[in-house]
């Protein structure tokens, strides 16, 4: 299992198997291609030892988090629950579903408002396929009463397939399209003249199309969504946060959350990130909106790869502090670790960490480099 | 004519020859030049073709939009009113003449607004020239009494030749210069202290200046601009709408407009952008702001290539799905058309499109491709 | 002398000898490390002939820019006051001194306001080391009592050192850094809770890492730094301007300001930039915020090069017009004078200029190019 990697796993986030299968540094997805009729034969391929989640669909989209026990609803998607890289290098066909579920949920203790949300968490499951798969999806109409669709940025055709998906009650939609081109795609709710409203309310996600050639391997993988909630409240009021509408059309918002809760990937909410001094880490962030561009930096690193607005063609840019991300849009983001210590993840519009709740943190473990970063002279 | 193509033309949107003269996809302009003797033989060549619009100035710059009968003054630019592609390897002068016009106009059925204009039309007539060339440019001062200029970001010169075509009533000013560097600009009233009143009035438009080799050739072209109106009255509101001063210092505008009107460029207003399945679309996409960033995305497509900032040398992003557009900036972006049905065109900061008005939509004809998206499993 | 230029000295921003250290055009920074030995033999050599301002730190920083006399309290920052371009081959170590200054100055004539600064200029001293040099930076508590520290995007460890810098009254604190990777990077105050009020009121600035082989050279550089402040009374309104924590939540600031001051960097103000026709002009560029995102244009002029984000490494894009610059990101960006008058540098977020103070001025002297711009036809 030398080139397999079983990360330590942080007790306040679930940690699925996924992560073992994770190919180590320096060895390109090709080596492990290569490499694979060995691994097959010693039972250990990377899509062999993953134990699924409930509700997921194997190799295409991770699952439904469950609720943290004794925390009230969690709505915080796991930044872990990420699909593994794809190791295939023929095409696939992938039968997917997704819910519509509206969940009454807290923003940060004690303050209440109604979600709606794909999966029952923020951002919604991640979907990964491979240029030239095709996907049947399903969106089916699960917890709540609203109508609801689904446009995947992934898709060419009508409404990226709102217009086809949309569901009441009771019902389920399908359909099929080819992944024709690569990148890191938004998906959201997509109803008439309700998008922003929908969107605000948690209903987004990401689908990951990679290349054929797939991403370069590193070692560890986080996946995040950033929005802003537009409540009849100030940030922070304890009670029933209504919706507001003429805040969102003045683009003002209450909140703006990484993972659709406050602060929500910290120790004493749903837990930080976890990564070891050395690793390369990759971050797929998807920018819900509905409005407001972020500007996003992890604070005491920096992106060294970043792959900008999603498009994983081409060459990335090298070495960014702060990357604009525009709603609607995506960023593959690379940062490696050299020190300990905590990275911040923040939108630099930093009142939005200050004031409004876009934090996350990746705790990094591991032994001190004072000839790279020390207290004192 | 088998090299040049006529496109069915759409009865809700003005259609002028210069589209005729497009050069079809698999035909570059290298092709055309080394043809363009037979062409010219038989009477057809690019430039011969042409009917110029009545105050069109030939190859340089797009004419003004005639009002639609029956509905209202029309502001909204036709957006298929653009100069065609440049067919010349040698430079050339131009002699190009703009107007200020002020007109009272309605920005949706019963609000009722005092437009300022290049033209008559938002965006602003389209001028296209080949880097190298030299340009007289006269702005008269047409219908109105402010006093207007024109700040052109394809001008090495002061002001961007501001300062030099300020004019007032009767009044008419000339600058020359000489396009030194390729792109795609904006150009804009530069009024002093009240520059971001006269753009948000509607005073802007784009001057695209080809690199030597030209551009891709692509089956169509669509010449788009982004603005945002801050009025007294909030969107919607029937009745005469002043500006509000106020609004537009906090960067909270009433309305987001795709060329100048709300819903403009959609059946039912101005009508939809009509194209087919199979070709390629090049927008050339102009955001005046005065002060917001557009986040500008294809609903059920993608930026197959997109120049970020109008920035035509170099390689241009691939597959971009939402691209983000500096006010005082512009894009130069393609999409490839597989499927039929609508693409809407919207700023993605989703209440723009949902409360404010911004969006257009381009109808594609042509057979359904269910192997590459379908309704139903 | 005659690879060393002296610029013209503009009476009303300070000159000081860094200025005629810079290589020439056409000659690159290998060029002048093989002359080095003659010039050096000559008594020249770059790094010889600087007179370092008081406070600075020889090859790294900028000094603090004393006030001018007669008008007010200067918290402009010299937008040519910055470290030479780096003759080395060779690593090197670096002590460098930053003192958090709280100084009471005015915005506008009348307008008080209570800054934060680091060294009593906005921006900050600029940093200057070359990729892989080893800093050892001192936050001395200067005037004033609130906490401060210092968080640099350049540095991997813990909040970019802003953890270990938290300095009160009479302390100091010392960090020791490797540059680890090139780029423009922001420097800010980071203290918890409060860090966009302190950014705000002014604690921000520019380190610059150059990668091994250098930047290219050119005839001029300057320095600039934007960002935004929420005061408690409109802009204009003379008085004491309380800071407004609400307008800073709702990301709708009093002022947007060029180098700290309304209109600093203007004749009859802190004076505009001075250039010369012919001349390639770099502007270093960090956008404190705490919020905005600047869409940076040069108006009469074009970004000949950008280097977006700050991210040094790569091709630069070209014949930018309007640069979007995040939040907490920097950009390196290039302009060429063909043509003399008068360069203005503004958000093209037009009303911040019109109505809250963004701009500034390069005045390039030289002989009319009328082949290129001119009045009439």
């Amino acid at each position: 299992m030398s080139t397999l990697e079983s990360p330590a796993c942080d007790p306040t986030v679930r940690c699925d198997d996924a992560r073992e299968a994770r190919p180590t540094r320096g060895m390109s997805r090709r080596d492990l291609l290569r490499r694979s009729g060995m691994l097959v034969a010693a039972g250990v391929a990377a899509s062999a030892v993953r134990t699924l989640p409930l509700t997921a669909w194997a190799e295409g989209v991770a699952g439904s988090t469950p609720a943290a026990a004794g925390a009230g609803v969690r709505l915080a998607g796991d930044p872990t629950d990420l699909p593994a890289p794809i190791d295939r290098s023929t095409p696939k066909h992938h039968d997917i579903t997704l819910t519509s579920d509206e969940i009454d949920g807290e923003i940060e203790p004690g303050v209440r408002f109604s979600y709606m949300t794909f999966g029952g968490r923020i951002p919604g499951p991640m979907i990964r396929v491979r240029q030239g798969d095709t996907v049947s999806l399903t969106l089916k109409h699960g917890k709540g009463v609203l109508p609801h669709n689904i446009d995947l940025h992934a898709v060419y055709g009508p409404g990226g397939g709102a217009g086809a998906t949309l569901v009441g009650p009771g019902q389920s939609k399908t359909i099929t399209f080819q992944a024709r081109y690569p990148g890191a795609f938004i998906y959201h709710c997509a109803v008439a003249e309700m998008l922003d409203y929908h969107i605000s309310a948690g209903m987004f996600g990401m689908i990951l199309v990679e290349p054929p050639e797939g991403l370069p391997p590193v070692d560890r993988e986080f996946y995040l969504g950033q929005h802003e909630v537009y409540t009849s409240l100030p940030a922070g009021s304890r009670g029933d946060h209504a919706f507001d509408f003429d805040k969102m059309a003045a683009e003002d918002p209450s909140y703006v959350l990484l993972n659709g809760e406050k602060y929500a990937l910290t120790d004493g909410v749903r837990g930080a990130m976890r990564a070891k001094v050395g690793e390369t880490v990759r971050v797929f962030f998807v920018n819900g909106g509905p409005n407001l561009t972020s500007s996003f930096h992890p604070i005491g690193n920096v992106w060294t790869r970043a792959w900008r607005d999603g498009a994983v063609l081409g060459e990335p840019a090298r070495y960014v502090q702060t990357q604009t991300v525009a709603p609607g849009s995506c960023a593959v983001l690379e940062m490696e670790l050299p020190v300990p210590g905590e990275v911040k993840l923040v939108d630099y519009a930093l009142s939005r960490v200050a004031r409004k709740g876009m934090l996350g943190v990746v705790r990094v473990d591991g032994p001190e480099r004072p000839e790279l970063f020390r207290r004192g002279a």
